[in-house]
């Protein structure tokens, strides 16, 4: 069978996971079993274009690096619902940029996509952490597939460690970090920067958005752990719930401190579930020592520790960004939904 | 669907196993839809019993517990074939002793399932070491699963991660901490223990055998490393052609010098593909920054990095050993083969 993918969402993620598919094919096919056609890409800006044949992925490529437009192609005039339903695609791969109060516009087109039978995979964590529940349901209910690999630490298998890897493990505490951003921040300043000025390398870099405040105030990590609180304990936590400090008052001299005393301080996201079984959310520079797992992960790297009933601490450390490693989590969960 | 359980060897991970399927029996139902007698134990020392209506869980673990035997139970006479068939096992949960030479008596049991089209998971290197080729031929050819999370980090779910995380994703390197016995030895080591005091308390401790050459000469992780040439090449690397070298030559000095460096020596077990697409398979004591993120894993941990070209670095610290976790990786085994 072959499986036709519609990719909504064209920038750096969508177009790497254009990359990615049109290099491997054959890999994919060989080793996965995984045959496939690109039937429909969307972008708000960079144009339309569908085929319920098969896109051509090397002149699509050609013109994304060349123009970065699709506009050369003829467009394809209708609704996203109309389009998609036109393109025949089995699934869909969803890499709007992320809206945490709407959800949209990926929000509606996975929507779209479930109604009618068509799984998706996302690595916006706007619709996943508005409407999980909802998906859940639909998906269920037209007997397609939600996946989110993406949205946590991108392509770094965080998700697919829980569902999968350890099935049946009681995860009774997840702490971690998962922005780079701050995590870059804080490292600059340990190696000898102010606040200010590691901001602004981080900007320059390209990590954190002229307005930083998702980031530095942490409202990036609190919507991870609330996605956590989901997929670990089946609560519902709204981000606002989550007990959150940010790095703005973190200065040069509580650094030296910490690292006086054999420590580091991080930006750590956690949620554990108590003897009583209530949950607690939390994101908050802490003191670690240099011993602790979390205290060699530096720069944008992301990490998390899981403690479980039977495994004790489990650490994965990757790519919390990046436009390959979030171009990979989509390929996995394509590969995966395919199976 | 019920899942009829044979357990062969009933030491200290088949007896954690049970214990995890009679504690968690809800749970797995409710969770995981994953509905399951156990309908065969059998173990060398201790007795075979039988039932293909399953047998009593709490009973059987009272008596292991109690009289550390199941010969209190009516004996099921035959070979191991027949009471595999007689028992109506669906699944094969593997924990012999691991003899590297010939695979026995775990190659033979398994056999024994494949054959009978009854998917098999183990825990016990040997087969897996021996014969992979032919016993994943075997499942093939007779339409059941073979599963062996456990005969690398025990349930931290590397396996897993490879064959289901980072799909597509290719492994150009993997290199890790993968036996805790020397990791311990090296700690302690570098905590001002000599190596004679070290191997003797690891030996106290239960984590080293009574002849620990196995450990201290670097062969179980060369076994690691021949799996993973398979796992993640395809490739078949005897264990004599993995380039070995154990701790035994490592002194207090060499410790302290490399401390002053900002160093750790660590037993680093890894695997790579050169740019020519060759193979090459190290087990090596080796001077490691102390900002590696395999630097701050001690003690009788177990970790490893995978270098790709999607993910750059993924790092998986976690338990190497130990018998809840690696009844653990049976369990995350036989829940995946129910699906």
């Amino acid at each position: 069978m072959i499986n036709k993918i519609a990719l909504a969402g064209c920038g750096n993620v969508g177009t790497a996971l254009l990359e990615i598919l049109h290099e491997k094919r054959n890999i994919l096919k060989n080793k996965y079993n995984f045959v496939f056609e690109v039937t429909m890409v969307t972008d708000i800006i960079k144009g339309t274009i569908a085929d319920p044949n098969g896109l051509d992925l090397g002149k699509i490529l050609e013109a994304l690096h060349e123009k970065n437009s699709l506009k050369n192609f003829k467009q394809k005039e209708g609704t996203f619902d109309e389009i998609l339903l036109y393109s025949n695609a089995t699934m869909l791969a969803e890499a709007t940029p992320t809206n945490l109060k709407t959800g949209e516009p990926g929000l509606s087109f996975i929507r779209t996509a479930l109604k009618n039978g068509i799984s998706a995979t996302m690595t916006n964590k706007g619709p996943i952490a508005i409407a999980m529940n909802e998906l859940m349901a639909l998906a269920k209910e037209n007997d397609a597939q939600l996946k989110y690999e993406g949205v946590i630490m991108s392509g770094t298998p965080l998700i697919n460690m829980i569902s999968s890897g350890m099935t049946g493990c009681d995860i009774i505490k997840a702490e971690g970090i998962l922005n780079g951003t701050t995590n870059f921040i804080l490292t600059e300043m340990s190696e000898g920067m102010n606040f200010d000025e590691a901001l602004a390398t981080a900007q320059a870099l390209g990590y954190a958005e002229t307005d930083p405040t998702g980031d530095i105030e942490g409202w990036d990590p609190a919507v991870k752990i609330a996605i956590l609180a989901k997929i670990l304990y089946g609560i519902d936590i709204n981000v606002n719930d989550v007990e959150r400090e940010g790095i703005t008052h973190i200065t040069a001299e509580m650094i030296d401190k910490a690292k006086a005393e054999k420590s580091k301080i991080k930006l750590i996201a956690s949620i554990h579930r108590d003897c009583n079984g209530e949950i607690h959310a939390k994101v908050a520079p802490t003191k670690i020592s240099r011993s602790h797992p979390l205290a060699s992960v530096d720069g944008i790297t992301n990490a998390i520790t899981l403690t479980s009933d039977n495994l004790g601490e489990t650490t994965l450390i990757g790519a919390g960004a990046g436009r390959k490693e979030t171009g990979q989590a989509l390929l996995t969960d394509l590969i995966a939904m395919a199976k």
